[in-house]
């Protein structure tokens, strides 16, 4: 049994920290998916999906922590080659990565209380997401 | 077909890493799934999974690294928030990510030979930890 | 519908990005698989897999971001322990992961249009890599 279902992020760029959690829920119900898997995945290469607590704190927190990562200001090879501008959104999402695989069981994500599912982008300029969520299982 | 299991950690918190191969293979033997994909996540969002060569001397070097890419001195947006103290875990364990999937072939997980599947606790206290293995596939 | 295919990667060392897009691509064809989800393993606590848009600015800015998250010229206690040199290849390997999991929909990869597969050997010797791709879903 297998069911997708796919939605668009509006984001603004410079790392949005997107909480997917309830749509990502609302497919696995639609679904009818008891036992099963819930992979989720943001199309293109400068966004990234992992899970959070989702809350401002954090999310500043781990905004912080990715411009470490690969810091605005530096000089990428891409931008000298493209003028995107955006060689350090590349870095940050293929760091993170673009997948996400939850369990579900007994109808439901298997989440923590304070675990959110979120979708990063990381481009320097508004984009709209194709997030795609793919349940497979048994009803 | 599909079979789950699902076990706890109990760890001192600070960066554990857990050796979970064996159990994570265990269920891959109950399941008797002989082609198919083994799924391992973390529930909570303070805790990663990922592989690694479990031997003392790596795991002390991947400590350090994570040490660097979210230290535990810096001030945290989470922590001044909430006083939890832990902004630093929350940021490791969403660029790390909770989730790993390992394919099932000829009855068992694909994993080079030294390659385990490790549980990383970063929080900063001791914890019990849900691990779930979800195994899918034809028998 | 469970359908599996296995390929060798001869890497040179030294943080090789290989791009496996149009092999595994070609594993979701040969399935005949419509709607599922494909994922990419490689074997090996040494490696590592991710999407990236595959041109050589990009490839380079990756590499000296992941330079800095476990710099090889640092002493690491893998080691001292071991002497095989290539602590530093562990830890990246750690951090990035081995396994990405793509949706298939209507027969094909959802992918971006610039968002590639690829392989990331951080070993510090030339290596054959086993890359797993295990497609599941319906045809």
């Amino acid at each position: 049994m297998i069911h997708r279902s796919e939605f668009e992020l509006h984001g603004t760029g410079e790392t949005d920290v997107g909480d997917v959690t309830e749509r990502v829920a609302a497919t696995v119900v639609e679904s009818g998916v008891q036992e099963g898997l819930c992979t989720v995945f943001v199309a293109g290469s400068t966004a990234a999906v992992t899970t959070i607590e989702f809350e401002p704190g954090v999310v500043e927190d781990l905004k912080r922590a990715i411009e470490k990562l690969a810091p605005r200001g530096e000089e990428y090879a891409h931008d000298a080659a493209w003028g995107d501008g955006n060689g350090y959104s590349h870095v940050r999402a293929a760091l993170v990565g673009p997948s996400l695989t939850v369990p579900i069981a007994e109808g439901r994500l298997v989440l923590g209380t304070w675990q959110q599912i979120v979708v990063l982008d990381f481009d320097n300029r508004p984009r709209r997401r194709r997030v795609l969520v793919q349940v497979t299982g048994e009803r």
